[in-house]
């Protein structure tokens, strides 16, 4: 995938903020790992290089993913659904989607009136990934 | 389950409006079928009928999924991300989830530059689940 694809992303709708969601889901197992922003910036980036770019809200700036983190998701295909305003993402995730160190970020399930139980464990050590010291 | 579930609903961050996006994936082939929003209320109705309602951002109403095609989900799990913004519904799809008759939502793939492909056809008919004139 190269170029700009300006035909593909006019078929997006983007938020007024210039936000689109979208879903990253492991391509052969089906996870889902986790859901994050792009602009039509970053995901003009993440279909020219393969590489998949989000939005970082907090940061105001590019967050391409595993560049701290070496965690990186390879685009394998992108889908746009019905109306144009999310994306689902089959990507191929290095090591953990999650930045507690999980493989995906949707490690808490719902387990009773009152039960949020935390169904995965860490498989990577966050200060190892992000070289912060442990809280 | 049932009640209101005060803890869980706690544990979720609605954005400004109020909305949190809930994605729905098939719970035993891992499809990936469409994402919508929920309010507190509607998360809180879904939790404790087992059916999923989600809010119409268009209606400004509940929608609960399948009351005009009876193409219903049913809640098998739910699951809350690392930050709390984001949820993950395992539902068992009756039908279509998706309004044109096909089974996802996602159903058009970036195949080149310019290529948004339809990689899915309708397995409904729409004008038959929602009794509406075909166009």
């Amino acid at each position: 995938m190269t170029a700009a694809a300006p035909s593909v992303l006019d078929a997006v709708r983007f938020t007024a903020d210039g936000l689109v969601p979208a879903i990253a889901q492991q391509h052969d197992t089906g996870e889902v790992l986790m859901m994050a922003w792009m602009t039509r910036e970053t995901l003009a980036e993440t279909l020219e290089t393969g590489r998949v770019c989000y939005w970082s809200r907090s940061r105001g700036a590019p967050w391409r993913k595993g560049e701290t983190s070496g965690q990186v998701q390879t685009l394998k295909a992108l889908r746009v659904d019905c109306d144009g305003d999310t994306l689902l993402l089959l990507v191929d995730q290095v090591g953990v989607a999650c930045h507690t160190g999980r493989r995906t970020c949707f490690y808490r399930e719902v387990q009773g009136p009152d039960t949020l139980a935390v169904i995965a464990e860490p498989e990577a050590d966050p200060a190892a990934l992000y070289g912060t010291p442990k809280a």
